[in-house]
Parts: C-alpha cells; sequence; structure tokens
C-alpha cells in the first residue's frame, strides 16, 4: 500500500480578487502564506515525511511547497517542477473578475466554464500577451502542446499522462511523493484517478492549503483520501472555494 | 566564451555567533535574507538571467537561492541540490565559538584551522550526534564519503570533482549557471578553478550575499571574476569575513 499527499496552493492574489488565474502567475496573499505554513504545521504534527517533492511552474504552487518543505525541515528535498502540473488555462478568462464574466456572460456560462467538464473557456489568440508561447519557461514545450485555453477534460489528459508517466514509476518504487498544484489540477486528478462522474466532480470543491492524502493500493489506485485539519475547518474553507461561482452575492 | 554566478549564502544564525559551522544547518538571519534579496536585485539590475542553478542540501544555501531566483522572477528554474556544495565540514569543531576554540586551543591554531589547505579539524567520532550517517538527508551517500572532518584541500577534491562532472558539461551546453554555496566551498571551487597558491587563498575572504561573476572561456577555464555592487561595500563585507579570525578583538 502507498500513500501520496496532494496539496493546493495557499489564497493568491487572484483567488482574493476573485479573478480567473489559470496560468498566470500572481504571489501568494499573506493569508495564502499562512495557509501553507500551517499545511506543513499539519504534516509535520501527523509525522509526514517526504523523498521527493512536485509543484507546477507557477510561482505560488512553488512557494506554497517551499514553506511546506520548511516547515518539514525538507528543503534539500529534490524538488520537480512541470507546467504538466500547472492550473488549467483559463484562455481568454484570465485576469478577468468572476463578477464581470458573470455580468457579461451571465451567471450560467460562468458556472458552466468554472464547471464543466468538456467546454473550454474562449480561446487566447496566438499574438495575446497572456499565449505562454512568449514566456521563456515554456520555450521548450512543442508549439502544439502549449494551451489557448482548456476544458477541465483537458486538464484531466495533460496532468493524467503526466501522473502515469512521471509520478506512478516513482510511487511504486516507494518514493514518498508530495505534489503541491492547483484547484482544478487536483480535481483533474482525482477525476483520472477515480474516474468519478460529472455530477460528483462538479462539485468537488478543493480547500487551500489542505493536505489531501490519498492512500493507494499496491497498483497505485485509490482505495480512500482525506483531509488533514479539523474537519469543520476544512468543510468552511471547501464552501469558501464553493461560493466563488455565485458571484452575485 | 562563458559567465557563471556563485554566490555565498547570507548571514546564518552562526555567522552571526561566529561558531564553526560546517554541515549544521542554521537558518538566515533577517540580515541574510535581506543580503539574499539584495544579491537578487544586484541580478536583476545587471540583467543576469539563468537557465538552471545548484544548491547544496544545507537551508541557508538553499533559502538564498530562494530569495534570489524571486527576486529575478525565475522561481520555476530547475534548481540541483548536492551534499557536494555543502560548507567545508569542520569535523568536531562544529558548533564551537570562534572565540572559545581561540582560548582553548590558541589564536594561531585557530587560524591554521581556518585558513590552511591540509590541516583538518579534529574529527567527529562515528557516535557523535554531528556525524552525517545519522541524517536522512546523507542516507545515499557511501558510507567512505560522508567526513568526519575536512581539510580546505579535502572540500576541494569534493567540490572540484562536482564541478567537472555535474557543473562543466552544462556550461557547454551554453546552460547559464547560477551556484549557491559556501564560504568555503566557494574558496574551494576558486583554488580548484585558479590553482591559486596557498597565501593568496589564505586570503581570500567571500563575503556573504555578493553575486560573483566568473568570465570562462571556450575550454570552462577561467578568465576574470568579479563581484557585482558597488566595491567599497562589497570590500567593506570581505574585510568582516576577515576579521572572524581576529577573535581577541
Amino acid at each position: 500500500m502507498y500513500e501520496i499527499v496532494l496539496i493546493r496552493h495557499g489564497e493568491s492574489e487572484y483567488n482574493r480578487q476573485n479573478l480567473f488565474t489559470g496560468w498566470s502567475d500572481p504571489d501568494l496573499t499573506e493569508k495564502g502564506i499562512q495557509e501553507a505554513k500551517e499545511a506543513g504545521k499539519l504534516l509535520k504534527e501527523a509525522g509526514y515525511t517526504f523523498d521527493l517533492a512536485f509543484a507546477s511552474v507557477l510561482k505560488r504552487s512553488i512557494k506554497t511547497l517551499h514553506y511546506i518543505l520548511e516547515e518539514l525541515d525538507l528543503l534539500w528535498l529534490p524538488v520537480q517542477k512541470s507546467w504538466k502540473l500547472n492550473e488549467r488555462h483559463y484562455g481568454a478568462l484570465q485576469g478577468l473578475s468572476k463578477s464581470e464574466t458573470a455580468l457579461k456572460y451571465g451567471e450560467e456560462q460562468l458556472h458552466i466554464w468554472r464547471r464543466s467538464l468538456s467546454v473550454r473557456p474562449p480561446l487566447l489568440e496566438p499574438d495575446d500577451p497572456r499565449y505562454p508561447r512568449t514566456d521563456i519557461r515554456y520555450q521548450n514545450v512543442r508549439e502544439g502542446d502549449i494551451p489557448r485555453g482548456e476544458s477541465l477534460e483537458d486538464t484531466v489528459h495533460r496532468v493524467g499522462d503526466f501522473w502515469v508517466n512521471r509520478i506512478v514509476p516513482l510511487i511504486r518504487k516507494k518514493e514518498r511523493v508530495l505534489i503541491s498544484a492547483h484547484g482544478n489540477t487536483l480535481r483533474a486528478l482525482i477525476k483520472y484517478m477515480e474516474d468519478i462522474d460529472e455530477a460528483t466532480l462538479l462539485n468537488l470543491n478543493i480547500p487551500t492549503g489542505v493536505p489531501l492524502v490519498y492512500k493507494l493500493d499496491d497498483n497505485v489506485n485509490p482505495i480512500s483520501r482525506f483531509y488533514l485539519g479539523e474537519p469543520a475547518e476544512v468543510q468552511a474553507k471547501a464552501q469558501e472555494v464553493a461560493n466563488q461561482s455565485k458571484v452575485t452575492e
């Protein structure tokens, strides 16, 4: 039996302003930093340790990981950063506020973009400054692999591929793995691992900065998952995420 | 022609207390954090960027690197951490204050331990809690490779080996490399690259948190080196390091 720990980064500047983030690269807020440290303390108190860690190439994920590793006194751990763990690419919605988007396109369309499995956001034009091709961190990614906007299903394929090819082989070698990623990356990974139906996925809200532990069987299939920390607090944090759709409140 | 940048970590808790540090793992002080951020700003202003970075497995080196990468907006960069870039192992002197050591063994002996090329410090006993074998980060290092105390010459061999086998091949591939390491690791590397004589090496004091740029020829041999920043400030910081020997002041 194996175990892995997933974590959604702490609150970012865009989370706080309720903007579509995607591959935009805002920093953590002070609250986000505290959430990351708190996650590290929870893991430490529960006796967790790791052999290696993953993050996306976005600073909110990397910094969350660094704060956690510092609490665990594991800053020396090998860390692999990959764009394949980046947040779902939100296309031309990136940087827009969710309330503006709701006013412009309607709350139902907003909800569909945020929570449907197969609907893509409006795509970026290749000459858009938000198109990742112009960002040096993606210079070695094949042109066709760089998204201009992803459905959650697109993200499931990208993250599932990374899971199977890069992470599972390490788990089979008994490496204890910590993954610091993003709300939709983790929803995608859960979808990939558990093949949950769309309705369940719709209501799956991952709280920021709370360690999510997966128990896996000998074939690296999921047995169970649970959050570390006080259940009531975790529930309240998940509800905050759910409420981000209700932009007219 | 190639270029690399070396940096000695910012002030650590042990630096501030003037203790022998070696493979002990104290944190940066607030001053050390500021030095690291300042180094990042200097590199940014001078237009430097990098393709990958190295650090030791000691947190003062790793955190210095993280602060620099954050200033450069390069947190996503691949980072390789290796014990081969650790500070010179100071054996049984680790954790002792330099002034106590001078009182006990004499200032001359202290100076020999700190600045001679071939004299080792008193070695650690294998059952000493400071012996690295008990530290999980060294669990995969071969028993015979784990030092119980190193002369600077030992450190030159260890760092030189890492330089030739791990760093030079990357430089030849035109990777722009940043190395965050330690006072004696960098003295060892300079000794290895330039083969400077012992007297010159004796007086080579590397200031904390100041980027040291090396220009290298097509065979990755050094052409020149210089510090970024105000020469008078750099000189004053190097003098601080030199003064750490004068413990009776």
